[in-house]
Parts: structure tokens; sequence; C-alpha cells
């Protein structure tokens, strides 16, 4: 998960940029940069960090220009914070910048090609930076004299056509404007938004809210923006039908963004509703997991009439732990995020929703806390069905066998997590609030990938220390 | 408002103070502190910053010993963030630490004889440094070489005698051990407590649920604690009767937090409850402005029977106005904090509950937000009674003619707002929720001081430019 | 003036380019820089500052590989020191790395081809970036898949068709080795070094000494060398005679440097007996100006058999003028680099040497101090002609209006300087210290180019304020 | 070693301070620290670093007021640089800060009297803070309530009679003015000036030279000078026979500062010339070990007749060694300190001139250096008599067992050094450069100490491996 973002007005972008990025903040806190340009020259700021630390005034004089883009990174295993920190740039041909939200299923293979024919030498290992090197290729290869449209659309077009997995982009073509496009599936989001007097790409809407732009329209799968001074062309390669990623819906992107025409935190209410409907059970109050499962835990409450209650305070300045932890250190585990409310939850029957589960270590010590603080029982209802395959495009949650649902029934999770009854939403619900399941990747919960993906990358993450289980073999 | 540690143990106290000041940030985010001891040597590190930012592997590993104390710092107008980071330290007598939550009303007085009388150089402007150079003149006077617990009471009952205001204070004699008290009249809260090898003491509970502690008791007021190697001692002065300040309860302290043997988040949510009987409307939900309104909001819909709702998405990565702002950037204000949720809101009567109005200009843009996305009508609910006089004791809000509720009706007030309606809850239905009010500073509420306050402070805060509010007769 | 280093070796060269830089960091302290390859990946720390502060622990770990460059700049107006630093970087083809000493004439009309018909992006105004950027372009036309030393060979043989003006380079192939060339006129230096197991490059033969390397031969001007892991090979363009900088052998390079053969201190104490024959006059004393002076003033002292004396005392640690300074701090002037030493001066006929005088300003004030502390007389040698043209080859003096020898008489100089006697080296006598002039440089001595200089670089340069000299003509 | 400063004016003080701890920062390059006062508050910025790095213009703004002291901080083994760095403050009484050059002999037991009877607590292992709390002490014993010149006299002749070693001291307090002075021994200088509108103090008098400041006199040994804006008072104490460290004059201070009258650089090189009378050998050019060496090598070569020359390039950019340091890069050894002259020393008998040999590991690889250039005869000559014991004034120079001549004869020493000859001046030949032996301490030459040593100072640095030597016994 990462955020983009990219404008072109006809006033300095800086500080819009820099308050789209604080708002997609949420889409990854590791590292933040900022390109923009001002007649033919680059100005460039990026580092690990959130936004508000990466960005000073001193840096902000100096991001002239009505056109850039901008990148908030997540953190993935390996990755060097500050080398990584996007935009990435290459100065051949013309001087392109590149930020990119999702994962190429076929970087090592691209890597090869570019090494040895594109002959480009790539300084990380990440596979944005690849991504880039494929458009400066193919723009070095079509591109005219002084770039136009057409050659910036011919180039992304090749783009499509040698990269797999999932991608959203934005791309700034130095001295002619931003490019921006899904990939042909249209795993991960991007929005197209209207200024007054300028053009703005963001991973979600809730960023054009905050900047006072409205939604143009989304991109489609396997749709292309080109945006200078004269405004926007818009461009479709042959697409498959879409499949944006469903934890966009559950989980990830913020409550107040609107994605397909719905309101994110209407479709989370919903899915609690639902899960009300499928799993009841006779109890005194509802929480939430704060912040990501109250939309559905308030869902819950109204589907199932059971008072909302905030059972949970969440630690806003978690810290970190310096010394080798000694038993006492290793105890508070996740009482660095949560503190329970002993007045809401004592000899109470509490039903917790959170939006989902992954491993599960952090929600069997929530149980606990919840039981030590007095709660009589604990109902855990999960506003998603299980997750029980891992994710190739760009979620970098889990590889297979950590995931506490994979290979597991219902009831041996719910003993591991030690809770008096646990259910999940079901695939049926979740298309119930989401709308028809053809329009979504949902492999994590499927199995079932909207991609071919090669071996080394199944092999990586689909491995298990115990026999196979049928997951596996999809 | 700030937020206040110490900690005695048989083992190193650096990571929990530190896990300790990341609980009480909400406290003061503009600068943290930590000193510790070992054999008759001070650690010391501060500096302005979130205690995630202040503290590195580096400085930790250098807070040696089983002694030391914290602080987390509230902004306040014109200080020098890095240079008045608390702890403040002298070295002589003894060598003497000092953290300290509120405010000294006298400070001015004080200061001249400090430098007159007891010949000492005070390098700040700030009140905590008068604080701990009273303390050390004390010491030096009464102090025997080997400084006693007995020392340490003589001379903490010389600063009751000479210091007015709010004060709760830890401090550090080196070589001895640790020293906390509360003012006569306990404005500012100090809780004692036990780990199984360790004493410790801090602003609010919530602090020792992190790290493992038990609640040994509240220090009442005028009372003080040493602690050392062999335990604690408490002595208390003659007091008057407790004004613990009653913001504490509506929005200063966290809800996990217990005062008095009262769980916050439960007496918020009653004052919501009182709220919506004496308020009461006609509307299809009710909303909270998070996080502190959240409580109140829930009861407010439980005493109602109004369903809650999410409608308002806090912006957790805030970011800086770094250009001189044209018309649309400052349109943006309020939405730098919150984002409306349309799904929620459209078409409904919204009843809006926060735990206090201040100034009124963001609730002002707030309530044209709601409407913005569609509300129908906008009630105003506010968990307290009106702000009608500034605070002497530490909460730097504001002067009192900025006080938008000083010397207005509720209707002016209302009219302001551009709300359909507006209520306050009212003094006794604050009382029903606190319990008996004359245990509460509710100065600011009614313009009643617990201390005397010299005239210089009260033209300082009490000016109007129009002709003069009863409130200032006071 | 920059300094530049190149190492190909079995083992580790980050430590010994970093030793090589601080030796020749007389040649720039502005900003330094070193890159390295490894197993095809690059590793790069540059900074502005000196040698001793860019390069810290962490950043010596990380500069991995067998293989690398080095660069200290000098700076220059207008230079932004960090985002100049070199060595500088493009990743298409090969990723390709440069650090270079010298100027190009033709910088703007090589720009305006680079962005135009290569289609590259220029990120700073370096002419250093357009010579990579150069070389570059015609790596991509004429390289193969795997690059061979004869691609780079002939990439670089296109380079001397293009650049004009004065340029030392090293260059780094990633995955192949390094490319060092001097300019066709040979006018910036460049030594070819071997140790057991390496093969180094270096401006400055002083840079081998430390590093334990020696001096396989100087290039040619107009040669090139390619050094890969399996040793070194050498190619030549056509070129003209060759005109080393005469300021290398007067001033620029280190004493213990060897240049075509010759001690540059050897060449300097001749410069300085020769003058003591052209210039003779009776004196007491002989002092030089510290450091680059004193060479000159032994040989003075030689060759007149006046004894020679240490009358000036180098701050080593000069400081920075921070505020508005007032009439006294302004005076101090010159005594922010020198102190007279009144026991060597006093009463005393003063023979005072130093290598050049550019402005003049700095000499006035220093003539001014010597009989301040009591000098009967001050005879000022020169040990090199008069400066009466700009250089456009790299070294930034001054603009010809600014040059105290252009346009005037010895006498009007002298006067202007207050000595009491004043005399430079002839270009004759330069010649028999030098050996033949037709080897050199010797542009800003005598106006005569050994390139051609494009009209707006002599209009930015050769201004005057009164009528024109003939110097300006050419 | 160390440099002070010390400046009460009408003006700001901040840039001539800084000026003058350039001047001074041969005497520490550890650390620097400037504390200035305006008003009653107190201004501080002290690092570990150069003067140069140390002081940036937003800390020079803020060292505001017309009074003020210096500190440059000289290396010594197991000091932390930072924490170190002076001048050292305590707020208790008055608000006292402190800058010391020497060394107290007796810091133990002061340190214990300190913390179990004034009761003050010492932050660091500095003597300089312990000195700074004994004169703090006395002050609050003696001072009355508005501090006066008498008062702090009286508290200085305390110091005299607590603190034994050698101290020479500026101090400032606040409110008052600043305070200078020399121990009873006079071991360190301390220097009185003026400006028209100001005093200055400070080690060496070309620290005046550069700042304007005219010499008023020398401080004796054991006399203060308190100075406050109605001008400076002076005091004496019972003092014994002055003893200034005679390595002042031969090594320590700049060659432009003037001690007792004499201007150090003609003391120099009258050492120079002695030695030449004492030890004089056939040789074809003297040159000296630079910078140091050279003002005695001049002489030197006055004294024989034989032409001094240039042989040693100093490299004036030294860096570090990061790596596990290889064979080959081991032995470069002294050659990162300098370069030797092919040109002026291959074939010939070479006299090497230095001040002193303390260990004489540099010396040794020095004359192989010159032996490998091709030096056919290297003759060692040194204008100091033999190190034989070690320093207890604050010259952390070596222990007595690591001293190369204590316990051998000068033969043995030159076969260790390698060196066709050696010879030493003699006691008496540096009683004619210097002036009368009794003036002077010249401990490290002779083992006899002008004050007692406490017991566990000797054994700590008077240890031996093998018998004792005779100097032991003194």
């Amino acid at each position: 998960m990462c955020g983009i973002v990219g404008m072109v007005g006809v006033s300095a972008v800086n500080q819009r940029i820099y308050d789209a990025l604080t708002v997609l903040q949420h889409r990854g806190q590791d590292a933040a940069g900022i390109m923009t340009s001002q007649a033919g020259e680059l100005f460039m700021r990026k580092d690990s960090g959130l936004v508000r630390d990466v960005f000073q005034q001193k840096h902000m004089l100096k991001l002239l220009g009505n056109v850039g883009i901008g990148h908030v990174r997540y953190p993935t295993a390996g990755a060097d914070s500050a080398n990584d920190a996007q935009p990435f740039y290459v100065n051949s041909p013309y001087g392109i910048c590149l930020g990119h939200n999702g994962n190429l299923t076929n970087a090592r293979e691209l890597t090869e090609v570019l090494v040895r024919e594109d002959r480009r030498h790539l300084n990380t290992r990440s596979d944005s930076e690849v991504l880039l090197n494929v458009l400066a290729s193919e723009l070095q290869r079509v591109g005219t004299p002084r770039v136009t449209a057409a050659d910036i659309f011919a180039a992304a077009n090749a783009v499509y056509r040698r990269c797999r997995g999932g991608y959203a982009v934005v791309a700034m073509v130095i001295g002619h404007g931003i490019l921006g496009f899904r990939d042909p599936n249209g795993i991960r989001p991007l929005v197209v938004g209207r200024l007054d007097d300028a053009w703005v790409l963001a991973s979600e809407t809730c960023a054009f809210d905050l900047i006072g732009a409205r939604v143009e329209r989304e991109l489609e799968p396997g749709e292309m923006v080109v945006i200078d001074e004269r405004g926007a062309r818009f461009s479709r390669t042959d697409v498959r039908s879409g499949s944006l990623c469903v934890f966009e819906y559950i989980y990830f992107a913020r409550p107040d963004s609107v994605m397909r025409g719905r309101g994110l935190h209407e479709v989370r209410r919903n899915l609690g509703k639902q899960l009300a409907l499928e799993a009841p059970v006779a109890a005194d109050v509802v929480i939430g997991v704060p912040d990501s499962g109250t939309p559905a835990a308030v869902g819950y409450a109204e589907g199932s009439g059971i008072p909302f209650g905030e059972g949970l305070v969440k630690n806003r300045y978690v810290g970190r732990t310096f010394i080798q932890p000694d038993q006492a250190l290793r105890e508070r585990g996740v009482k660095l995020k949560f503190n329970a409310l002993r007045s809401v939850l004592e000899g109470r029957r509490v039903v917790v929703v959170d939006d989902s589960i992954v491993r599960g270590s952090t929600t069997r010590k929530l149980v606990q806390m919840l039981f030590e603080v007095g709660a009589r029982e604990v109902h855990l209802r999960v506003s998603s069905p299980p997750i029980v395959s891992p994710c190739f495009y760009g979620i970098d949650m889990a590889d297979q066998d950590e995931l506490i649902a994979a290979g597991r029934t219902v009831d041996e999770v719910r003993r591991r997590l030690g809770a008096t009854s646990l259910a999940y939403l079901s695939l049926e619900g979740l298309e119930t609030a989401t709308g028809p399941a053809d329009g979504f990747c949902r492999a994590c919960l499927t199995g079932d990938y909207p991609t071919e993906i090669p071996v080394d990358m199944r092999l990586a993450k689909l491995r298990f220390e115990g026999p196979p289980v049928p997951v596996e073999i999809r």
C-alpha cells in the first residue's frame, strides 16, 4: 500500500500536494516525497518519515512550479526507507519522475531485460524503479524530440504489455506534464479531480476534500490520463474486467473516501449490519477495535439492537521498545496499542467487531485483555471472510503459513484466540455489501488470483511447514 | 497542562518512564524529558518534540539507574520549546531535578525574592524553574549533610507556604530518591502506584495500565510523598478543601484514567446522558466531535434513544501551512482537522456533541461543514457549562475577551456559530455527573477562583474591549 | 580547480580514495564525494564540506566495492554546494558516474543539443553534468549490450569532438571499470599510478605518496585510459600541443607533487631564485606569504644571500564574520588570515615574496600590516608575471576589470599596494624555471588562449569600466 | 592545554570572543563554548568540535550582551567531548560560569568535600567543574545580596587556599562582571588587554592582535582581576615564585604571542641558534618539522650557516582511518601527517629540527621517511632537553614509562629512532634562551615539581615496568 498524488495547475502546487499527502498518510507512514517542475527545472524532496517531518519550510520554498507529483510509502520488508523513498527519477529521456502504488509480479524478469537489452542501471530493489525504467525505455523508443501526449500514451501502453501485477501510477515528464494510469485489472485505485484552475490525481477522494477539488471520475482499469497545461486527455487499453482490491473497501481506504460511487464508511457499516444478520449473539454491548473496526461495530450495533459502546482506547502516541525486554515488558504487548475500559466491560457480555484477522497474535492478546478487565463473554465478529491466501499486489500482509485462518476451521481459530465465540462474514455477505464479486480482487479470501503469479513468487509466499493445504493449489 | 512521571525501582526505570510518557502524551506534545540517576551520577535527555522523536536508542542507553522522573510539556505562549523542556535541574544543594504540571500565580514575586534574597539565577521564564529554585532554597536552608526524608518534607512544606496556584510536582533529589506533591487545593492530579519491586508516580492512572502498575492511591490535596529505596513515606500539610480542575473530568485526562475512583469515560458518557435529559431534540443521528466528544455523544445517544453514528473523520496526520495562503487555502480551515461523512449526514437532522467550546472559531466552521455535506439541521450540544472566565492554573485556553460565551447569551452564541439549536450542560447537571461541586475548581465556569489571583495576572487575562461584565468583578 | 581520483583494485577502495581526497583537498574545500560499485550495485556519498566532515563511519561502511571514483570541489560563484557536489550520475546507459576538474567553454550550446536532440534532462547548472551527459549520449549511441573498452574509447573520442575547454575527467561505468581522460590541450593534470594489486588515477602525484602507489605516468594531452579488472588500456586522440595550466606549477598543485618530471617545490624555489636575479634589492630579511609563497621566498633568500625569516604566522582556524561589522571589525581584514611578527620585522628592510597577485586587496592590507609592526621598507616580489586576463578553464579567479595588473603599469600597481618597491618575475624568467613556454597555457599572463572562447563567455569576463586595453582584443 | 577568553565592553562581545577563540584554537580543538550575559539573562552555546563548526549564525544571534567568556578545550583521555565542553555553569549563588586552563592535582579530595560539606552535585569528571563549585561554595559563604568585587576577591582567595595544581581561569558572575585569576605558581598564562571601550582577558596575546586590543599586562602568579562596567580592579595573594610552564615557550603558545615581554618566535629561533652552538654537525640542509619545529630550524640554520630548506610538507586536511587497516594502510602511518620532498632531501646530509620528542613513535617513522626519499644522513636536533617526567598541570602528554627519554641515554634513544646523530638542547642552553630557570616550571625536564603531587596521582603517571630510574624519586 502506498499513496500517490499528481497535480497540474496555474499556480504553485507544493502546499496542495503536501496537504493531499497528509490526508493519504494512512496508506504509508514509512517515507514521503514530492517532486515539482518549473521552466524545465526539477525540484525534489524525499526522505523516510511522516509527511510532517520530511517537509520543512526550507524544502517547501524550493519546491517551485505548477506541476508536481507526491508519494507516501508503506514499509515493506527489506526496504531501505530513505533510499527507496519515492518518487524515483531518471534523466533520460526527457527527465521522468514516478510514484507507484502496488506491486509488480514479474519485476525480476523485467530487471534482467532492462539491464541486458535496455542498458539501464537500477539502484534499488524497488519494483517502482523497475516500472519507471520500463516506462523510460519505451518512451526512449517511441518518443519524438518534443514529447507529445501521443508519445506518452504509446509508452504507457507498452508498460501494460510488459508489466504484470497491480499498479496505480503517477509520473511527471519534465517540460510536458503528468501521466496517471491504472493496471488493466484496476487492482489499485486512482481518481481524477478538478479545481477551477487545476487537475489533480490521487489514490483516494478524501485527498480532494481537503484541497477543495471535486471528483471528475475514477480512472477505469487499464485507463491512462495525460494532463498538461491544456487539460486532460484520456486513453484506454484493452482491459480485463476490473478487479479492485476488496480490502480497499474493507480496511485500507479512509472511511470518508468514495470508491465506485460508494462512501466507504457506509460500506463498512453495512458490512457490520450484514454480520449482525449472519452471526447474531446475545450480548450487552458492541465495541469496535479502533479506529478501523468502529464503523462495522456501529453497523453491528444497529443491526443487532445491542448498544454501541467504546470499550477500547487507542494509544495515539505509541513509542518503541529500546532494551532487551524482561518478562514484564514483554507482557505489556497489546497494551502499547490499546487500553481497555473496565467501566464499560466489567461483568458484560461483549461483542468485539474487527475488520479482519491476519496472523491473530494481536487479537489473541486483545481478547485476553478484555477478560482481564472483567468481560464475562467475548464474542469476536469479523466484518470480512477468513484471509487464507497471501497478496501479491502490494499488500505485504503475511506469507500463507502465517495466516491464522489458512488451513484451520473457524472453531480451531476461535480456540487459538481464546474467544467465547467467533464468526466471520460470509463471501456472500461480503458481496451483499460491496456489490458484485466479479468487480473485485478477492484473492486473499479465495486464492483465486486475477493475474498469473510467477512460480518464484508463489514459492516465496505460499510456503507451509506442514503438508500442503488446498488453498496452495490454486 | 503537562504530564509528569516519577519512579523508584530495583531495576532500570528508563523504558518504563518512557512508556508512561507516551501514554501521557495527550497532556503535552511540545517537549519531553527524562532524568535518571545512578550511583550519584545524573543522566538527562530532553528536547522539543514528541516522546517518540526526542528519545532514540543512543539516549535510552545512557539513561541509567533505578530512579528517575519524566515530563511532557504543553506548549504555552512565549515559551522556547527546547530551552523550557523539563525536568529542570540545579546542582546545589545535593542536585535536584523537577517536573511540574500547573501554574504559579505568584511567580513574579517569587522570582524577585529568589534573585535578591536566595541569590539564585533563573535561566528561563518558566514558573517551573521558579518552583524548583524555591524548593532548592528551602532545602539549602533546612537540609542536613546527608539529606533525609524529613528534610525534604520540611522543604516541601515551605514550598506550600511560598507558592500560590496549581501545581503537581515530581522531583528527584540525587542520591536520595523522589518527591511528589500536590498543591494545597489539589488542582492538578497526581497518583501513586506500585509494581512488585517499584513505586511510581504519574499524572493519571492510564500510565500505570501500560507499565503494569496498580493504583496505590491518589495523593490528597496538600499531600507529599518521598520515595526512596526503602519505600514511600507520606506527609500532609494543613489543606483547604480539594479543588480538582473539573476539566480533568470533562476533557483533559484520558477516558481510561480513573480519578477519585471514577472512570472518566463513564463520567463523560454520563455527562452526555444528563445533557440528553436537559436538552432533548428531535433528530436522526447523534455524532461526536472526535476524539474527545465521542464518549458524551455515545451517552447522549443512549439517553435520547437517537442512534449514534460517525459523522466526522479526524485527520490523524495534520501538516502545516508553509506559504502565504491564498483564499482557497484559508478556506480549508477546519478541514485540516476533520472531514465530514456525507453518507451519514446528508438530509439528516444531526445532533453534534462536543465537550466544550472555548473561542468557537473551529466550532463555527464545523457547523458550516456539516451543512455543506447536506445536514438538514445541526443541533449543537455541549457536555459542559459555558466557559466564561480564564484559567490561571496551567490551562492556557484563552483570555476572557476571547471566550465566546463570556458576556453573551446562549442564543447570541448560537447565532455566531450558525447552529440550528445550541444547549450547554447546566452547572447542576455537571454536579450530577461529577459529584459534589465543592470538590472541584470550576472557576472557568463560574469566575470563582479557589486561590487569590494577583492583580497583574487578573489584568493580563481578564481584559475586555467592551464594558465590563459581571464575571470580571470577581 | 577541483581534485579527482579513480581506483580499481582487488580489495576495497573506499579508505584509499578517501585518503587520496584528503591529500587533494587543497584543490577544493567546497564539497566532496565518493562513488563505488560492487556486483552491479552503486554506492554514493557526497555533500558540501571538507572530506573529513562529509564522510563518517556509517558512510564508509556502505561504500563497498573494489572500484570507485572521488571528487573534491572548488567553490564557484552561483553554485549550490550540496546539489552540485560531484561525482554526478546517470542511470542510462549502463549507469555512469563522473567527476571533473576544469571548465567547458561551450557548455551552453552543448546543453541545448543535449536537451533537444539527446532528449536528456540536466538538473544543475554545472558543466560537469553537461560533460557526463555528452559522454552518456555518445555511449548510448556506440555502446554494445555488454559495454567494452572499445565502446568507451569511442564515446570519449566523441566527447573530444563535442566539448571545448579544459577538462580532466574520471568516470565509472558500472559493471565495467573506470575511464580517465584529459582534454586535447591537457590544460588540467591527471596521473596514472599503480599499487601491487590496483590501478589509480589522481590529479596529482602527492595523492599516490600517501596511499603507497608509484607513478606509472602522466596522461598525455588528449589521452584516455580505461581500467578494469584486467588492467589498463590507453588510447589517444589527435592532439594539439600540450598546454598545462602554468599556475599548476606556480601555485595550485602541492609542492610535493611531481608534474612532467619536476618536483613543484623545486620549481617554485627556482622561481624565487630567478626573481632574486631579476629583481635584487638591499634588505635585511626575506619572508614568504605562507603557505604558498614560502618556497619562492626560500629560493629568493638563497639567490640573494639575504637571510630567510618567518615574518607572518598564518591563522589555521579561520572563522566567519556573523554580524554587520562595525568599523573595528572591518579593519581586522587581513588579520583574520595572518599575524605579523614584530620581533622579525621591526626596524628591518623586508622582502616579501608571494606567488601571485590577483585583485591585490589582501596584498595591500598585508603591506600595511608589515609597516604597522615596524618594517622600515617593504619590497614586494612576485614569483609570477602580472595576471592580466581571466581564466576560462576552471580557475574562477576574477573578471578582467578586477585584476589589479590589467591595464596598469607596475609602478601604478605598486602605489596602489603601498609597497616600497614591487617587481614581478618576467615571462622569460618564468620560462627559465618551468621549461619551454609552448608546453603551457599562460593565457592569464598573456591573453593568448589555447582554445577558441565563445563570444558570450568573453563578454562575461572580459569587461572593463574604462577604455579597452590590448588584452581585450584577442 | 586549553584556551580561555573573557570580555567586558560597551557593545556586543560575541563576534570578538569568537574571533579570539579561533586564534587560540591551537590550544584545544576538542570542544568550544561561549557564554554571554545581558540584563541578568544568560546565553550559552557549547559543543564538541572546532570553533568554526560549533558556532553558526543562529547561535551567534542569540549570544547577546556586552559581557562574556569563551573556552576551547584540549582533548583528554576519558573525557566526553560534548558534555565536558566548557564554560561550566551553576545557578547558585548569583549564577556563575567558568572556563579553565590547567589541571587540579587535588580534584579527588576537593570533590569529596564539595559533595559532603558543600552539598553540591558534580555532573562530570572534569576538574574544571570542581573548580567552579569551589568558587561557588566560597562565594555562597562570603557573598553579600548584591555581590561586589570584594566578595569575589574573597572567594577567589579561598580558591587559592583549597585548589592545588595549575590553573588559569576566567569566570562570569551574572549581573556583575568577569573574574580572571592565575594559580599562585602562575603555571598557566593569562593576559589582560584593552580596547578603547572594553577590557579583555586571554590565554595569549595573539588573541588581542586580531581583535585590535593592546596588551595591558600579564596577570602575575597568584593575581586576580575583577572587571565590570566600571573597569578593572586587581588583587594579589601571597605567592610563591612564578613557575610558568616552560613548554609554553618551547611549543604550546603561538609564535606570534608575547610572554613576559618576549616574542615566542624569537625565543624559539634563539633555541635553535643555541642548539647550533651546542650540537654542530656537517650537513647540506636544515629542515624543520612543520609547523612548530620551523622557527628553531630557521635559528639553527642561522647559527650554523647551513642553508634552511623545506623538506616536509604538512597535510593540512588529515582524515580518519575507518576500517580495520591492512598492512599497507598501517604503514602509511606518519604519511597521514607529512610528505617528504625528494628534491630537497635526496643525496643530502639533513639536519632535522624538532621542538621536542615525547614518545618518539612519530619521530622514528619520520626519520625512516627521510631515508626512504634518499637522505644520506639524518641528524636529529631537538630544541628542548629530554622529557623525562610526566606533567600534572594540564598537559596530558604521556605517563612516565611511555616517555622515550625517561631512563635511557641519548645514544639509546638515537638507536631507537634510527637517526644518524641525535642531540638535545641542554638545560643550561634552555636557560640562555628563556631567561632564569627559577621563573619556570621545568618539571617534565627535571622531575622537580613546583607543587606537592598527591600520592595517587604520582602512582598513576609515574609507573615503570622496569626498575625505577632516578627521576622517579623526586
